[in-house]
């Protein structure tokens, strides 16, 4: 068995010397000047939501070479037939690695293209042997740099199939890769919602496993199958929003009171429309929105204007904040009005005047420590 | 033929004794003080997004004996066994024009209510029974109080039935009552999205219709047959969030240069995600997003809380932003923060203080005015 990643991890004291003898670039290791914070001042930056969405050609034109087996029996590749050099990796994460320096990102949390996961896409045992493919590419990203990525795994969900099927993959990245967390899709079928919602019993055997493992879930849609929902642009927010709504309206938290669950990109529509569910909240004699939150939700700062940034900031408790970019992600671009990138997302951030030293600490790395019990990651240098 | 909606528009000059003559109460009929602003000073309050949700119970038992009726066919009722009298009809908007009366609203452009179009009930035949029914309500609220309701209908829409056949019906709501809108569903499925998207020519006739009778829609749906969506929490602000993608992505705009779609809800997550979505214009070399906007897409501002509203207020051109309260609706409490309704959406947006007067006539009153054409609606008094 590899080294798995807690142990990497609990290695990453001597991460310099790791990461060097593996070959590896190593971000943010030039030792400490005199005037430097102490290691325990400096904020680190925990950036909870990156996906490999730079990966190797080979990725897809294996996942084409599925696609067709599908049709074709005989054409469905084996695992093995998916070669990819570590020279290949490196190279493949040179964008990402350059915007954490850029950005000041210590550490992301990374974990297989979102959009790439597709589960609507044939059945069961091929969404396994595809997020197996997936999630050990994860895996070595995160063994050639270790300081740079921690993993968190694609599951193998099929529509129509009980989630239950996810448990062994789930359990293998946890034990064997070290990952920290899963991404769960609250929609299987790509856009037609033709599953049980998250709150259903039909969920619990993930929801027991998360648990038993201690790792939290973010709830993240794959690609849309359906051609009125937009990717990035409808689909993920709209299911976002959605399963907030699904959490507000159960008692959920009541039967895993352990379990977290980080809603991305900002949160959907929620904290725009927070007086919203305030409101429906005491309409329909649920506890307060603070009550539900707590322990147990979480969103991400995946949200790519200042205005927006702040909105979330100011209406959703610090507490229930993790930074993060979806870098390299959903929007590219360079926006013309502040001529940085959309998704430097550190950037709204650091502009707001009133937020507080606690709270961005909290936001940037207290929460993610916490959330994804990243016990064993070093303090800043 | 009964006189139509734009007749007593035209007439309405004489307001108070047409309506005094129908035994309606008044409201803001009251003759001004001399220390008033004149008419032509004071902006008038139009709420563009009213929903009757008050109606009486013959409507749902109505509608209960059609649902009875697509089992057994021999229960089908006819549409003239719902009798509803004037007098009900009035006891059943005292709420509305009471709340028009506290929050000072003048006059709300009103249509059936949205959860109960149910367009996947059934077949078009009986959603066209249907919509009759509760657009001809509609007719007879505003033919009551000509001062506070102008009417908007709602389609005959059915899954999988081309929007074609609804527009005879819209026709005659525009015609024979001077309705001056609709509400166009963008899933009559209820949550499985099974239709193509607004921007597919599958839409085109409705659009035709709507640019030949030169008036505007509200993207709208209704309630959600699907278990993972919440109407009010998380169906409807998908929906608007996915219409604002499709029209995003689309040259629609092009082949229809004078329709105009209102985005209820605040445009759901789009302004909270104003920078992702700039950035996605951007990424896909389409128009930047003014360009977009323009003429054509409008938010209303039932946002129920004041950072959601500064925020839909700070990035969104105030030309594209229509006052509106949903109300009787999706929330109908008393926010314990503020102690006022969370959805008298009027208080936060006179609580902006950088908002100009400029802007805020404009949000209030002039674009409503531009958008659903109302030419004939005198000045406030």
């Amino acid at each position: 068995m590899q080294a798995s990643r807690r142990e990497l991890i609990k290695g990453i004291g001597a991460g310099a010397a790791l990461a060097g003898a593996m070959g590896a670039p190593i971000a943010f290791a030039q030792p400490s000047a005199p005037s430097q914070p102490s290691t325990s001042e400096r904020t680190m930056i925990i950036d909870c939501h990156g996906h490999y969405t730079t990966a190797p050609r080979q990725l897809q034109a294996y996942r084409d070479r599925q696609i067709a087996g599908l049709k074709d029996p005989a054409l469905m590749p084996a695992q093995d037939t998916m070669v990819i050099s570590d020279d290949e990796l490196r190279a493949s994460v040179a964008s990402q690695l350059r915007f954490q320096r850029e950005r000041g990102t210590d550490v992301s949390i990374f974990s297989p293209r979102a959009a790439g996961m597709g589960h609507h896409i044939g059945n069961a045992a091929v969404s396994l042997e595809w997020s197996q493919v997936c999630n050990e590419l994860i895996h070595r990203i995160c063994t050639l740099y270790p300081q740079n990525f921690i993993g968190v795994c694609q599951l193998p969900q099929s529509p129509g199939v009980a989630p239950a099927n996810c448990l062994g993959e789930l359990e293998r990245c946890v034990k064997e890769y070290g990952f920290v967390g899963c991404n769960l899709n609250p929609d299987p079928s790509g856009g037609y919602w033709t599953d049980p919602p998250l709150t259903d019993r039909w969920w619990y055997p993930v929801y027991e496993k998360l648990a038993e493992l201690d790792v939290p879930a973010m709830v993240h849609v794959s690609a849309s199958a359906n051609p009125n929902f937009h990717g990035t642009g409808a689909h993920y927010l709209a299911a976002d929003t959605t399963a907030f709504m699904q959490f507000l309206t159960s008692d959920l938290f009541k039967d895993f009171p352990t379990l977290r669950m980080i809603i991305p990109h900002g949160g959907g529509a929620v904290p725009y429309h927070w007086g919203r569910y305030r409101g429906l909240a005491q309409d329909m004699k649920r506890p307060p929105l603070s009550e539900l939150l707590l322990t147990n939700v979480y969103f991400d700062t995946c949200v790519y204007h200042r205005p927006g940034m702040e909105l979330l900031l100011k209406v959703v408790p610090a507490d229930n904040i993790l930074f993060a970019s979806e870098m390299v992600g959903a929007v590219g671009g360079i926006d013309p009005f502040t001529l940085n990138y959309s998704d430097d997302t550190k950037k709204y951030i650091d502009a707001i005047p009133w937020l507080s030293e606690a709270d961005r600490r909290k936001i940037f790395e207290d929460n993610a420590r916490k959330v994804y019990r990243l016990t064993q990651l070093p303090a800043a240098r």
